[in-house]
């Protein structure tokens, strides 16, 4: 498989929304896709797809569209789907249960070890299956274990220790959910957050550019 | 205020980063930022961060910066933040329960009105002050009440009749937590998703290459 070298963020951000649509497809049972069937179903134009497409090498046959199938495989191939990643989750609040309990970590390639927490009511029981161990056993825990990811569902004030306790454990990547902006004290540690606030914001511009339209086409009328 | 017309979706997710940003900054007493500045600590380049402003109006002056209280107060103008936006949320399982305590809605612009649900266990209570009535009883209470946005955070299985409910009913954008695509059946109803998957498969794809970097390195040693 042929990569370009430089892959723009955009294009980044784009792939997990591939692997999505092309998952869905293939449940759906759909054999091939033409890009602009695709690209229809995701927003996109087919030359939007192709070139996003080509920035990981040659997918397509010209004129015979894409095989879901492979083409899922190669886009999860390149986002690593494959590479037995593994996590552990910081806090079991209502939002880490939630996400423990409802969200399909195997179908993104994830193997969800653990949970930690100090509440004294949670440690030592299980959630969906998931031990909960006490938070004082994390290093122990990532010592015994190879973790990539710690997930943070701590409280925003707790954020930035936790965050440096699993960055010294070792961990490759923390999936931040505490809509706290880390400071990461290594250079090989990538940070994803995901900023429940930055995504009502795109929505109150759109719904107010809405607004816009409906009052500028009332002036529009004689 | 000069806007321009045509604002890529690029940019425009960038701006509620913008306006977060802006909000620590202003929360830590900063009085004026220079682009690179504010570049550094978001991560972009200051000539990327003068060409986003520029979409919307002359902001900075040349040497000077851009003073944070009118940039944010801009910005927030432009995401619509001082519309009167208000949200319900549909299902107050973990994760609905979660936002609703947790979640800063006003910080963001939105009222939260109200949430409903079907559990007998919670219809009638209240979520940190926020009053549940069973599901039955959304229609009345849009007709009754101006709701901009309705939350879905309803199992997959009820996300579009739900949706197809609060779109009927009325409602001009759907923040939408299924990890369903949702089939929406007016024209200017608008739906923002937050697809927990999307952003672990981004982390995926970073520590992945994070990996081959270092097996690179390894082979380029003597």
């Amino acid at each position: 498989m042929k990569r370009n070298a430089k892959v723009s963020t955009a294009v980044i951000r784009r792939l997990p929304r591939y692997y999505r649509h092309l998952s869905e497809l293939q449940r759906a049972g759909v054999v091939r896709i033409s890009s602009s069937a695709l690209g229809k179903s995701m927003g996109l134009t087919a030359s939007q797809i192709r070139q996003d497409l080509f920035c990981f090498g040659e997918f397509g046959q010209q004129g015979y569209g894409y095989k879901v199938d492979s083409l899922k495989e190669e886009i999860g191939e390149i986002l690593g789907i494959n590479r037995g990643h593994t996590v552990v989750v910081m806090g079991t609040g209502n939002l880490g249960r939630a996400i423990i309990q409802n969200f399909q970590f195997s179908s993104n390639g994830f193997r969800l070890l653990a949970a930690f927490d100090v509440n004294p009511q949670v440690v030592g029981t299980k959630i969906a299956g998931v031990p909960v161990y006490h938070a004082d056993e994390l290093e122990a825990f990532v010592a015994a274990h190879p973790v990539s990811v710690g997930m943070l569902t701590v409280s925003i004030s707790a954020a930035q220790s936790v965050c440096d306790r699993l960055v010294n454990a070792g961990v490759r990547g923390i999936w931040n959910f505490t809509n706290h902006e880390l400071a990461i004290s290594r250079e090989n540690v990538v940070v994803e957050s995901v900023h429940f606030s930055d995504s009502l914001l795109t929505l109150s511009y759109l719904i107010s550019q809405q607004g816009e339209t409906a009052e500028e086409r009332e002036e529009e009328l004689p």
